[in-house]
């Protein structure tokens, strides 16, 4: 298993065909609807940029990895001529069956957000890999463990609920640090003022159960507290109504 | 300024004291409700632990810190004797109007979230100081700074507006971990699949303004996604309401 060609150009094709491509592999051919893009990441990895999906040399590589908007895997899929070659999508949140063209089809799913600029270290990443048979199977779990030491055999409703968990964990922890930042704003501070106790947070989150340290007057119950948070909202009262309903959510959570 | 007494002997009392003592501060006496507590506190920093308010020598020493849970604030400071010593809380909601006994008196505001256990670098937690005269808002800018490069005036409303703030950025981003936790569990796979994850979204987060760095269905209003992710909570309809909740919170301030 030597050989990958990509369809997509963004993030994550990105750092995936510049990591696989520094663990040894061939990158053959990148195809992407922005040619422009295709042709960026082609030269950073030495392969060709093909400008259709028909032109893709399906039968000459290995796996070809499917990395695009989640809504498109179908009918791209449904675009790629019919051969024995593995066929991947690297989405968290569709199925295996969107590839049903394609006899040998799994999943590739690096658990991170990915940005084009920023540098990061795939080794730590989590892979979760799921093929239509296990020789297939096999060559995924190579495949990424090229790439990192965390390589983990999922289905799709695993699959489905880490996404949904990555969700709240992370895009939902992010929203609470935009609306900290924008009452910070109000008062002529900024989000720095936060940073040591949003790391230490974190530190403790993920070296305990989350659950377990849970520290603020929500898990206190102190209601005196809850109250003048609460007044100290009333400008904005969508903000005030999440306020209350995050408070009690703790305070369930802490009771189950 | 050289001598320093405690009320109180939990977390921050803990951290103060004995960055204080290392800083070159005489620590000289600790009261606490619970004695034994107190004889610990006093043995670690080489002070006297007192077994009763009415013991401690006010006026042999240039400041006094309470630090105690927010509601016996009031009736600890009135059990105070009178003198023209510096009283100070450690508080992020407590006005320091709750020491209006004494004549000088002051807030003493570490933002950090303290344990017993574990070891903590003070000198990058950002210390919010409030006093009654300039003369004594110098005294505590410069007990912080032996602490902390990070040193902030503050008043009352800003005060309690970063209080309101840190809550929402760090006890409800836990919250959100917890919850993700509690979704993993039911899987058979733990937070560690999230660690990266949440490391990269929280750095990414502090190098930006977290709004601006948002990512998820939510953000994108892929409404596929969030149906199917509010469908794979339908066991749990507090937490649905609530995914559905800051989605729309998301999106809102997006729009804004």
């Amino acid at each position: 298993m030597k050989k990958v060609s990509f369809i997509g150009s963004g993030n994550v094709a990105t750092h995936l065909a510049l990591g696989l491509q520094e663990a040894g592999m061939d990158i053959c051919e990148i195809f992407s609807s922005t040619p422009k893009n295709a042709l960026k990441l082609a030269s950073k990895v030495g392969a060709k940029a093909v400008s259709s999906i028909t032109d893709l040399d399906v039968q000459g590589v290995d796996v070809i990895i499917i990395s695009i908007k989640d809504d498109l895997i179908h009918s791209v899929s449904n675009a790629i001529g019919v051969s024995s070659t593995l066929i991947v999508h690297t989405s968290g949140t569709k199925s295996m069956d969107e590839l049903s063209k394609h006899e040998n089809r799994g999943v590739f799913y690096p658990l991170q957000t990915f940005s084009i600029e920023s540098e990061l270290k795939l080794s730590n990443i989590p892979f979760c890999v799921e093929a239509s048979n296990l020789e297939e199977l096999e060559i995924l779990k190579e495949m990424a463990s090229l790439l990192s030491a965390d390589v983990r055999i999922t289905n799709e409703e695993t699959r489905k609920s880490i996404h949904v968990a990555a969700v709240v964990a992370c895009n939902f922890s992010n929203h609470m640090f935009a609306l900290a930042e924008q009452l910070l704003l109000e008062t002529g501070e900024d989000l720095s003022i936060l940073k040591p106790l949003i790391e230490e947070t974190v530190s403790k989150a993920l070296d305990n159960h989350p659950k377990e340290v849970q520290t603020g007057p929500a898990v206190r119950e102190d209601q005196e507290v809850l109250k003048n948070h609460l007044h100290r909202l009333k400008g904005n009262p969508d903000f005030q109504k999440l306020y209350q309903d995050i408070s009690n959510s703790i305070i369930k959570l802490k009771n189950e």
